[in-house]
């Protein structure tokens, strides 16, 4: 199927791609420095040259091979193909392919195939107005802003995973080979099913240098990178040269030898029916060329092609420099453009007839048309019945768990959706999806494990990096999916996070970009859950980040039990284009709403809880207690408990909030509530004591413009962790019942006298938690058992 | 050197080897599980067991018997060495450790090595009031909390760097090895000089499980692991088996033969004066042994030993369950404590000999007594000359690195000072640095490479992860540095800032733990200066991240000039146990502050500009002008300059603030200005616009409580960013002078007439920016070119 060409044919073949290649190059040599003149048919003049230049020459040529080269693949096997361009700084070089495979022209239709088109391809990249000077949402055929570094390979797994017939070619630079996150994703294919899920081919682009210094791959010899990726399982094909003619040869043969082999692997899982003992080894082809092959070798007598001063801009004054624009206009012409494009500026024949009939920059899979809709089961099929508030206790993730399950099973046929994680669907009680579908794993068996096949869909990894990425990679291709991991290591993507924030803001306003499902993550095991694992895995901190995004991409979500938190996931998987955030813990909780009212409590985002409080009467509250999170909600009812038998004259309004995004103004967040129903729930007059699941001053910086933010006193995580009980994780954080009474005796003027007696109870009881702990090492009865008794 | 023992003594050394094993095993075991009863001179009773079982006894046995193994080294080849555990759930192996070998007695005498020492030692571990269940700050010989997993590699080399004595042992789970920052870490030999440079002896712990899943690399074959550290340069050493006897045979040969291997290394660079082509092949130790090797096999008909359920408390009902408690009983039994402790619990003296002098709990690496003061040179001596303010522009990081160039000359002979970053050194102009010392690099080099050697002290690799993570472990072991990265990426590491942050708040309250000195963090590049990068290298989210952490520990400085960003520098380090951020441009900008003014507005904190407002003959402000950052304060500099040729009656206050911390309330921050000053400096009822560097929401909480925060508007860095003009990036955000200039005239009250001309002119500029930039793709003269001319 992949055999090279008849003898008679490969000259032909050879010409045909090494023309692409020239003119890609030209083109990306275009868009970094013509501002006119695109043809050169005339001179170059210091007016052709843009006065700045932007953009990165260094990674192109490699890139422009690979694609040249995929084309010829494609074009005698189709075969549905994604390329994820690593090196985002490649943008001249994806632009200039996309340009000639015809779909730039497909999104873009005034960026046409001819001297016009090109002259506007050139002028609009890096330039204000224009497009950016990376890979991202703007560029056809791309499912990845490659920025940052380090996700490449990550995505291109995550797009692999249920998407059988796909192959996803994924350029990795040795500068982003030296990233962490990059690191981990090599182990992909110990999840990557050949039967059931498609193949990634990664091509780690060894062309030595990053921005001013070598690469540690780059040095390594030969033997040792081979070793390496041996090691990890792959099977290296290398490709090093820099003669054009013997690379162009040698590339043809390791992209045969490649994509036969994938098939034979395929084959084997897919008709043979092999098991594989370890994952198969997928092939790796090493592409070892100098750093921007083809520039300039010297510029005023400095070493740049095949040397880091190749990474961004050679030839640096070309505009004002006549020696340096003379150098520019030979090393343009060196690709010879009257040989590569008609006098139109067209593309010759032998260039689109090398572009395949569904060429690599129109993939549905990168722009969101491959996506089809979840088949959502009812939420309320899975709640718990709660016949008051209070009256059940439940565990919130393992409800969710139940219902995460039916969706495993609804998607059995149509397997896009996953579950990723890094080793805790166990410990975050979400098992249930263990009963649907395994583990995916493709690494050694042995016959007591449990869970654990080819082809499962819940895919763990001690690695958030790579479980994130491949969620990303997974939306991104049109799936749904869920990441959920411990609250207090979600900040390890917190850059990840940011970059994905990034490409939503920038692909909702792009009309040819589908909207893709969100992100949906879902932090559990958190900070009041992990008095046994301590300090370190103590940290409320996400949330903060992701609320500095643009309000159209972030929600946040603090469910305050079992039932709102079926409630706000099944929300979350109908939205799109989003990064959904939901804290929920794992520890039996009493439980407050019932489905109805979770609904209705959900759909408002806030509200009183008018049986929690005791204004019913139509007494106006002297004070407002709110609460948001699972363990600060439970504290709070706590507390209204205690006031009320101890202050029962003490009027209390319980507010919950839900939906994180209603305490900001509607100006800053379309979630926001309208003051009036902001002041409607918390007065403008009255103390609010708002009992916080994270750091309190996130609540004071979403409320700051609001009428009563004055009379707000925030109680919440204040960095007071250690190993310990439960109970003494809100106690050291003053966000226990008995503080947060007090707290209340305490805002309530001329309250002193008649609560003299019940900040005496409250301070007895703190002590008396105190020794209890130091004796018993775990809680007092009183709060592990109490129950809400209105 | 490491000969074996001679024939006659091999069965007395593995005795005691195996003796100490068994000790620490026991003494593991008896944390997890005991309050009572400590050398079960009685049956076990329900009340002698814990209430709550906390703890990890997975990874237990394993570190026990490294520990056991490294101290026969130790006793017959005195060296410093280090112990830097990456299982961070092996407390109770590491706290038993110390216990046998005398360091924990040294920290906390009361924790006596007798009967109720021991009973101690049980009850405090992972009790209220005791210590947690992880390694960390509270663990004598340790610099690393291993609770996130994934730093402990690179912690180990940052203690190594410039620490030419000193052997690190590094154990490395096989779940932290699956993590990226670990991954990229094994690359940290490629920058590790045998002559200046310690060793770094990694022992990958292979015992195949994490939570509930195997790991990566516990199934691959053993020669795929092997063939996986070859790649990466390694010599493997694989120890495997479960047979206690054959295992301490087969580690004593490991470890002699790992120990000759780095002597021999050492002594080949030392000695010798081999120059190496590529990293020579340090040895790593891969162990492989069941999880919870010598625990349980079955739990009520589970597989336990070699299983993730071994993973946290095997037996997990032993106060309330007859057979539990008796199983756990038989366990404690079978490492025969009559054997291993007197009549009074002390350890045999077998045990006690076994304890080298210099136990591994007592490392003077590991709690800043090895530290030595930076020689720093006066800052003032590197002061840019400015005549006035605005009268010349400098480069503010350009003038830092000149700087850092001469902290590098004065500490050529103390080697205690190193700059860390990706790659960017050159990028963010601190390139002077490169004068004084190369770039640390092993790997191979090229006749044309620049400042590339062993033993510099410049270290770039692509992985923030890894940067960051040498630098704890160098200033954890007391030495300093510089982590300088992208502002933009900084997030990479927000989890990592997350666990020093936390390491640093428990260290400070420990009094047998010296300062260590302040971990600093240039960001540079900053989001105003990624116009040509885009917009996925643009983000100021760091600084939000860090002002969550305790204020004792965190600090964050916005110089606005090169005279500043030294003055603040030179501050930063002499500080200790902080974490201070500092953000800077490279770009050229116009210097307001010559040397005394700096170091007197740096001091203060915010001060008011007089130069820059015209306030001064005694006239009250219309408005308070606020800035901070480089750019904000340019451009509100610019804004002022407008407002007083269109607005001349206009009354304008300038505060220009460095540290932003001193918004912050004095009760939320040591920092944060008394309320009278805050208010002499902002006023509290004028109007205040506040030019912001990142997002404004940042200001609104530091501010909150404040009494004029009502009146503060803040612009900043609202996520609209592309590849544009510099100035066009200001624009975007309405953060540019105009936009300011508008601003301010839009919250004067009842100017409306008057400044309607100047709102007009404003509104111009801004449509003349609009289309210069389409027209000629670089910002218009009147921007780039403008002066202060006061």
């Amino acid at each position: 199927m992949y055999r090279l060409p008849e003898p008679d044919r490969i000259d032909s073949e050879l010409d045909a791609i090494d023309a692409w290649w020239r003119a890609a190059n030209y083109l990306a040599v275009g868009q970094i420095y013509l501002l006119d003149n695109p043809l050169l048919r005339r001179p170059l003049l210091p007016q052709d040259i843009k006065p700045r230049l932007l953009g990165h020459w260094g990674t192109t040529p490699g890139l422009t091979f690979i694609h040249a080269h995929l084309n010829r693949i494609l074009r005698h096997n189709a075969r549905p193909m994604l390329f994820v361009c690593g090196p985002g700084h490649g943008g001249p070089a994806m632009l200039a392919c996309a340009w000639l495979d015809g779909g730039y022209q497909r999104t873009y239709p005034e960026v046409s195939r001819n001297a016009i088109g090109m002259q506007r391809l050139f002028r609009r990249f890096s330039f204000p107005g224009g497009v950016p000077s990376h890979t991202g949402p703007e560029t056809p055929g791309s499912i990845h802003e490659g920025g940052e570094l380090g996700y490449s390979l990550a995505h291109a797994f995550g797009a692999a995973f249920d998407n059988p017939e796909l192959t996803v070619a994924c350029v990795v630079g040795d500068g982003e080979a030296e990233t962490g996150p990059l690191a981990a994703a090599w182990h992909s294919i110990a999840f990557l099913d050949p039967e059931r899920d498609g193949a990634v081919l990664p091509i780690l682009h060894l062309n030595g240098y990053k921005i001013a210094n070598p690469t540690i791959l780059g040095r390594m010899s030969d033997a040792q990178v081979e070793s390496f990726f041996r090691g990890l399982g792959y099977r290296p094909i290398m490709v090093s040269g820099d003669q054009p003619r013997a690379m162009h040869w040698l590339m043809m043969a390791a992209l045969n030898t490649a994509f036969a082999h994938i098939d034979h692997i395929q084959h084997q899982a897919r008709a043979e029916g092999i098991r594989f003992a370890h994952p198969p080894d997928w092939p790796i082809i090493l592409l070892r060329t100098p750093k921007g092959w083809t520039g300039p070798r010297q510029v005023d007598g400095l070493r740049v092609e095949d040397f880091w001063r190749a990474h961004q801009v050679p030839i640096a004054n070309a505009r004002q420099d006549d020696a340096h624009r003379a150098q520019l206009e030979a090393w343009l012409r060196s690709y010879r453009p009257d040989e590569l494009f008609d006098a139109e500026g067209r593309p010759i024949p032998l260039l689109t007839a090398l572009a395949p009939p569904e060429p690599l920059s129109v993939s549905p899979h990168a722009d969101g048309r491959s996506g089809t809709p979840l088949p959502l089961p009812d939420w309320r099929d899975h709640a718990l019945a709660v016949p008051a508030p209070g009256a059940v206790r439940g565990e919130a993730t393992r409800a969710l768990g139940h219902w995460l399950a039916e969706i495993m099973r609804r998607s059995e046929a149509t397997r896009n959706f996953r579950l990723f994680g890094p080793d805790e669907t166990v410990s975050n009680r979400l098992e249930a999806v263990l009963d649907v579908t395994p583990r995916a794993w493709m690494e050694a068996t042995m016959p007591y494990d449990e869970h654990l096949a080819p082809g499962g869909r819940v895919v763990e990894m001690l690695s958030e990096h790579c479980c994130e990425g491949w969620l990303e990679g997974y939306v991104l291709t049109g799936r749904h999916g869920l990441f959920a991991c411990y609250e207090g290591f979600a900040p390890i993507v917190d850059s990840m996070i940011n970059q994905h924030a990034k490409w939503l803001k920038v692909a909702r306003g792009l009309p040819w970009r589908h909207p893709i499902a969100s992100l949906n993550i879902l932090l559990s095991s958190h900070v009041w859950q992990q008095d046994h694992n301590g300090f370190s895995h103590q940290d409320p901190g996400f949330i903060d980040h992701v609320a500095n995004k643009k309000a159209d991409v972030v929600r946040v979500y603090l469910p305050p039990d079992a039932n709102c938190l079926l409630r706000v996931m099944s929300h979350c998987f109908e939205t799109w284009d989003r990064i959904n955030v939901v804290v929920a813990g794992k520890a039996p909780m009493p439980q407050w709403l019932d489905a109805d009212a979770a609904e209705a409590h959900c759909r408002a985002g806030a509200a009183i809880w008018p049986w929690a409080g005791n204004e019913n009467d139509g007494r106006t509250p002297d004070i407002v207690l709110a609460c948001c999170g699972d363990v600060p909600t439970l504290e709070a009812l706590a507390a209204t408990d205690l006031l009320r038998s101890h202050c029962p004259d003490v009027v209390v309004r319980v507010v919950n909030i839900v939906d994180l995004m209603v305490l900001q103004s509607p100006r800053a967040h379309p979630h926001g509530l309208s003051d009036g129903a902001f002041d409607a729930l918390f007065t403008t007059d009255r103390p609010i004591l708002f009992a916080f699941h994270g750091y309190p001053h996130l609540i004071h910086r979403l409320v700051y413009p609001r009428t009563g933010h004055a009379n707000i006193h925030v109680r919440g995580y204040t960095e007071e962790g250690t190993t310990t009980t439960p109970f003494d994780m809100v106690v050291r954080n003053r966000l226990d019942r008995y503080s947060l009474a007090i707290a209340m005796i305490d805002l309530l003027p001329g309250h002193a006298g008649r609560t003299e007696a019940a900040r005496h109870h409250m301070t007895q009881a703190l002590d008396r938690h105190a020794r209890y702990i130091l004796d018993h090492g775990e809680d007092m009865p009183e709060v592990t058992e109490w129950r809400w008794c209105p």
